[in-house]
């Protein structure tokens, strides 16, 4: 058979006809319990079916209870059925045909400005055909199986020494846990070391997506307003000490920009190992600062081992991979391993395999290099583009690295209804205010660069967000 | 920079190593707030570094909040730092390198008669990595982005065309959602319909993974028995009739491998659609059969729309795609859809992307194909090498389909010490009374047959196992 070139508006296959026939028959009235059919034979001939296909849907409806095969005495309906009703037993239903995709099942989009999008154009396609490609031909029985929960071991292994280099993070491989994204982080963190109820902090204004996941996960999130440090580490304190985590973006806050400071990094640190806390560091896009290098990571300080750090490949490779992963503190690796077990996992194995690869043959760190230098650029011709324009109304927030713009309103309107207004024309523009939980905050409008290929086309997004907004 | 084959025990970047020297040294209270340190330029020619290198040190050093700089005047470990204890500035630690891995974090294994794997030596590897290749050759902006959390639309319109056809479901894609395995289907249900301490039917003997996921994800299971009909719906109403849900593998149970009976199913159903419970369908294994066609699916019944039906491609591909899919009820797709976007998903789109083409271009079927007449020998081979060496202490339950072996003893002879005696001697063999949960049953083995490429490899697996426990 081929049936999967075939819409269900194809035939069946001949001996699937003649079992929904029967099925049909017999839950229409027509043939009742203990009624005969004829033999295989019999109908093979009157069809002019071969007697296997016959056959075939003689031992469907028999295994499925519908018939009863009395060797000798031939083939009767079943007699079970007489004690149900006839009406129980359901027609053959038809495809669905009509009905409408439900909003909820649209696929992934690319829109322009989209936020936490690295540059889709400069992946190196080719490099990474190959490597999958090799992969993908020699596959080898151990990546076929049902593959470790942890992630696949070299991957964790290159990520282990990436991070000691570039990040100072000192850990093993078997402290790295490869995730789906930045949720499967979440998810593996949640499940592990807190209960729904819990208590955390929470940058204010603080990725959006982080806080959907853990409020959905049960947890309670204390807003911590963010200042030109970072996390106010005291206003924390103050409005929940006993918090059970804090999730925090110290090398480059999300969305604001700026750097926990090292005061603040060792008050927080000293704050969690006080009160036996976690916390959860999203180095989400530190490999991408255009002046100096990215700050080592806060679990570079983490003496107590009380951080949880993630990092995802989701913005040094593309989204796409859905692949993160979750530094745990060595006392806790077993724990996070039995967890693990319970989870989805990291998805496929040579994903991983092709992934380790591009690291250890040193894809990973020229990639970075080229896109540093890219993402400055395609920085300038946005920014560049929105003071020629919005000069007056936009203030630009200097940034050392990341993927996005923050422009701050000069004014107090409303950076939601600009937002609204941008993305009516088919701009993924956010307003900072729908990041933000206290007060509203003086308004912000916060946009993906990395997809910006061109001063031509930061100039024309620019122009549809003037049209679209009216400010200049 | 190449770090990342880089291994911990090779130099840091020199501007690392500045770095790290001035952080010990200030940690140590060699330096102290307020100190002095040299100019860029001076220190520069006294370590004869570039001073690119050091200014990216003292930049580091200085955003982290180390030093400060006073323009003119020099820069000074920054005076803030005499707020808190030189102690809690902790020394930079090296790599953990004399740790041992623990247990949990082991790799995926493939181990002899392991349970639930497909013949890993056929798969058409070939075409796989050419249909890979192309994908990832020409990898699209949107198979690169955020994918779809219900997953990828050509996969799940080539799932709801196979299942019309071969399963006889009537389904549209919108009602089929990819996720990650069949716990990240069990993982999307619990999640949109189940609440921790709902009361599920769980068939006894049954599937031992789903049980220890559900009762993780904190289900009660109570177990119902099977007999040669399948689950005892009698028995599951007596004892829990308010049940919000049955979890059951109605086409090959698992691991006794009989149908459930027609008149069961709609007892079943009837049960469901009258208390309004859910009915978790596994057909974890239908496509494998060796006399006859699968039967039509639990879900092709249900006219009341109660069942969640579960497939996978583990077993007709491979476990390492880690991918499955759940087909839900049309009224239910809303819901799903929200609930997907805040569990992991199915993984990298590429892979779906070559799982739909795989299906389209009707590599699946004839792989399908291919892998009866296969499954059908190499069980053979097992069988007739149990039957011939131990045919007294087995009795091998004949099955119309799936890849493992269920082997009753004839005596009453302890299952579990058989299995661990064979599993010391390296055979993933498994115990019935392991997937029992009520007083045990007359004893079994468990054995996936699907990597037993010969007679002769069946013959020295048994030889093992009969020198491993005495059975003959």
């Amino acid at each position: 058979m081929q049936p999967l070139k075939t819409s269900k508006t194809y035939d069946m296959p001949l001996y699937m006809q003649v079992y929904r026939r029967y099925r049909e028959t017999i839950a229409s009235g027509k043939l009742r319990p203990g009624d005969r059919v004829p033999s295989v034979r019999n109908l093979a001939s009157e069809l002019n079916l071969s007697r296997g296909t016959v056959e075939m849907a003689y031992q469907m409806l028999s295994s499925e209870g519908y018939f009863l095969s009395r060797g000798p005495a031939g083939t009767v309906v079943s007699p079970r059925l007489k004690t149900l009703h006839e009406a129980e037993i359901p027609p053959v239903s038809g495809p669905l045909s009509s009905i409408t995709s439900p909003r909820a099942s649209e696929t992934g989009s690319v829109r322009p400005l989209q936020l936490g999008l690295p540059a889709l154009d400069m992946f190196p396609r080719k490099t990474w055909a190959r490597l999958a490609g090799h992969n993908l031909r020699s596959l080898e029985a151990i990546t076929m199986a049902y593959p470790a929960p942890t992630g696949y071991e070299p991957l964790r292994r290159a990520i282990a020494a990436y991070l000691g280099i570039s990040r100072g993070i000192a850990c093993t491989h078997e402290q790295v846990f490869i995730t789906a994204g930045y949720q499967g982080a979440l998810e593996l963190v949640c499940r592990t070391l807190l209960q729904p109820g819990d208590t955390g902090w929470y940058e204010d204004p603080g990725y959006l997506l982080a806080r959907h996941f853990l409020e959905r996960a049960g947890m309670l999130l204390e807003p911590v307003p963010v200042d030109e440090e970072g996390l106010n580490v005291d206003i924390g304190q103050q409005r929940a000490a006993r918090a059970r985590f804090a999730v925090v973006t110290p090398t480059h806050q999300s969305p604001m920009g700026m750097a926990l400071s090292l005061p603040r990094r060792l008050q927080l640190l000293e704050w969690a190992s006080h009160r036996q806390a976690w916390i959860i560091e999203d180095d989400y896009d530190s490999e991408f600062r255009y002046h100096g290098r990215p700050l080592p990571a806060l679990k570079s300080l983490d003496r107590e081992q009380r951080v949880l750090y993630t990092g995802t490949f989701s913005k040094v490779l593309f989204p796409g991979l859905r692949l993160a992963y979750l530094v745990v503190p060595y006392s806790q690796v077993e724990r996070f391993a039995d967890a693990a077990k319970y989870l989805c996992g990291p998805g496929t194995v040579q994903t991983q395999a092709t992934v380790a690869d591009f690291m250890e043959q040193g894809h990973f760190a020229r990639h970075l290099r080229r896109m540093r230098a890219l993402y400055a650029t395609r920085r300038e011709y946005l920014v560049n583009a929105l003071q020629e324009k919005c000069g007056s109304a936009l203030n630009i927030q200097p940034q050392a690295g990341g993927i996005h713009v923050l422009a701050r309103l000069t004014t107090d309107a409303s950076d939601r209804a600009l937002a609204a207004a941008a993305q009516s024309h088919g701009l993924a523009i956010q307003a900072l205010n729908d990041w933000q939980r206290g007060r509203s905050l003086q308004g912000g409008l916060l946009m993906g660069f990395a997809n910006v290929t061109s001063a031509k086309m930061a100039s024309d997004l620019v122009n549809r967000l003037v049209s679209a907004t009216g400010l200049t």
